[in-house]
């Protein structure tokens, strides 16, 4: 019998297909970060219109690529929906989640690297308070509800639609939508302008696991497939 | 006899679909404009750009998403078109309106307590005159006729059209193309760069809604299907 | 004989798309000038941002809703090419040249009207020299190469990739690619940012008609499908 | 036997079209680099994100519609992958760099003419050092990560994905993403906002294909088809 179709990529690659999206998506946020920092002059509109096109622009472009082979999470937030949904099971979830530090770490790394700045380095950027955690909770709430309503009825869009939502994302949260536990935890390692200081990383995870929960069960209701009648 | 294709989503999943999506676009609209109010430090244009960028690609994301549960209209002037198109109920139609003002001033009230700011407010912005009005008609003129043209030839279409529709709306009219009853009414209740004085909201929401019954009839005429011979 | 496929829109329809595709058009072009120009106090660079944003939007929407009904030309330089290449005849061709400045120059003076400036203007803007002349036959050439180039493969991608091109041309172009011997003549009609002074159209008009014929010359070779054996 | 859809464009619409788009490609690097530097006064944010928008537009319309003639590389390091994949022969591949620097440098000169500079230049912009060099390999290396990756799933991808991918790279790069030896060459012979000083162009061009070797060694493995059970 041909089960082609249900064969996906093997398990070593979607985790190098998780950690080369996480390196790219890590380093874009960081690096056009510094670049838009450096060439503002302090004006922090421009730095983040330069910082929001290059992540929404990234975001499309990895996930057109990489979808096919790992579903390209890139984001622990969403790995754990697809674990609630029983899409991938525990064991691989966990090494989705190390393949994304991991790869995202590297990506920080490099940015730093290229802009000849030190290497290793923590935040001293202090994100914090009801608003931002609110923000978060939101922000990881419409990532979720976006993937999980293309995915329903139009997949081929989920790529468009994600780079989009985190460009609105950037701007109309007061948080800047990091809405990803693990670019969370990369931003703390930049003290340049996307970084957050790592004692502030606990609420913004707290918030984005609340908020992805939370869509994951109105989601479920929401996009369900109707009883069908013949 | 089949008829899966003909059943949609049910009413409340509809309702629910139309009140999530205004919650989301009303939140990016009043966020984004606080955010980019905040940044630029008065450079309207660059607070505009953010604004723009923010609005345009939620927009694409929430029909992607919705559409194929409640039509996504997240706008009176839209549902009155469909009501007059007999596409959707009257009883259908004044719900849709309710779902659409209640989530959205869920969502202009989020983004208030994202960015810490008052809960309540209201605008002081004053938002008037011919010239304004003129800018509202024909925004909502050509809002509907881009998702009257798009369903037309293109329904896959109207997501990207309709958001940038509004992507170009904000800056070649006047009023920047509200283009939308209810959010003119949410936006009343924020006294931030995207607010208007209640005062002023009537003349916006009649200007809008001429505008889009004016669609409605050009439209019927002109994307009419051609008697076909056989 | 079913020859639906063959009986396209009705001339009269045909000719209110261009009428109405002109308008927004122009009124986007000359209103997201003003809108520019008024917001951004003397930086050019972002005003024209505003304005290359607005118009690449608004050409995607049209060309989506009204390609269609009219094949969406609102441009001279484009019927002339289609004429060259027989799909449609001289009598429609100078029908659509009327009504794409009929429509046109209402979206001028619908765009003064919203931002309540003099409805009848003319441009004092100098805009003439052998390097501008050289970029409209540039800019014109390169949007008929774009067009022919996509209606060979992948009619789909027209409204997309002129959008995407004149957004591109705003910028690599010194005369920022009017490419539009029609929108020519309507900027004009209004003494704000995007316009040219009267006495500068007929250089302008002259270099895109020329890059448009020579565009002709080479896509008909360069695109021309290819001898099929069997 | 029916062999038409295995007989491509003839090789000479495939150079005229390889040198047609290098010559769009690098007139719109180089002169929307100047109009960005010459409008943005100063600002070089606002200069680097008119060049980005410009860029990543004119990549979109030249891959859609050249794409079918000629596999739209416009750039030696892509060349030299789709060599090493045996797609095309060493022969061709070498008319194909020769076309492509004969048909860049016209467009950096035509830029030069646009904007009545003096037509014959050479950069003394000095980009050069461990950081620019990193920058550059792995741009180039995310270049042919994300064709290699489209065209295994989504080859209609391509085209959006790459003027993404460079809109992201121009700003997360130290190096603003060249990732193209003809470009480099190419702007070497510009004293403008995008120009690279001759001297610096052999380490530019080194790292581009190291990375771009090293992409296509990964992607061999990555996006390799897997074995088909039945």
């Amino acid at each position: 019998m041909a089960v082609a179709e249900a064969r996906g990529p093997s398990a070593d690659r979607q985790l190098a297909a998780e950690a080369l999206g996480s390196f790219f998506l890590f380093a874009t946020v960081v690096g056009s970060g510094i670049m838009g920092e450096t060439l503002a002059g302090g004006n922090v509109a421009i730095a983040l219109l330069g910082n929001t096109i290059a992540t929404g622009a990234i975001l499309f472009v990895l996930i057109a690529a990489l979808g096919p082979v790992s579903g390209a999470h890139f984001n622990p937030a969403v790995t754990l929906v697809f674990a609630l949904r029983r899409e991938i099971g525990p064991g691989l979830a966990v090494a989705y989640l190390a393949a994304q530090l991991a790869g995202g770490l590297l990506g920080v790394w490099s940015a730093h690297a290229m802009f000849e700045a030190p290497v290793f380095q923590f935040s001293e950027n202090i994100r914090t308070g009801q608003g931002q955690w609110l923000g978060e909770g939101i922000a990881t709430f419409g990532l979720l509800f976006t993937i999980l309503g293309c995915l329903r009825s139009r997949p081929d869009w989920v790529a468009p639609a994600v780079g989009l939502y985190i460009t609105a994302g950037y701007w109309f949260t007061s948080s800047t939508s990091f809405a990803n536990p693990a670019i969370t935890v990369g931003r703390a390692f930049t003290n340049s302008f996307s970084g957050i200081a790592p004692a502030d990383v606990a609420g913004f995870v707290a918030a984005q696991f609340a908020g992805a929960v939370l869509a994951w069960l109105i989601c479920r209701w929401l996009f369900e497939p109707q009883v069908q009648r013949s």
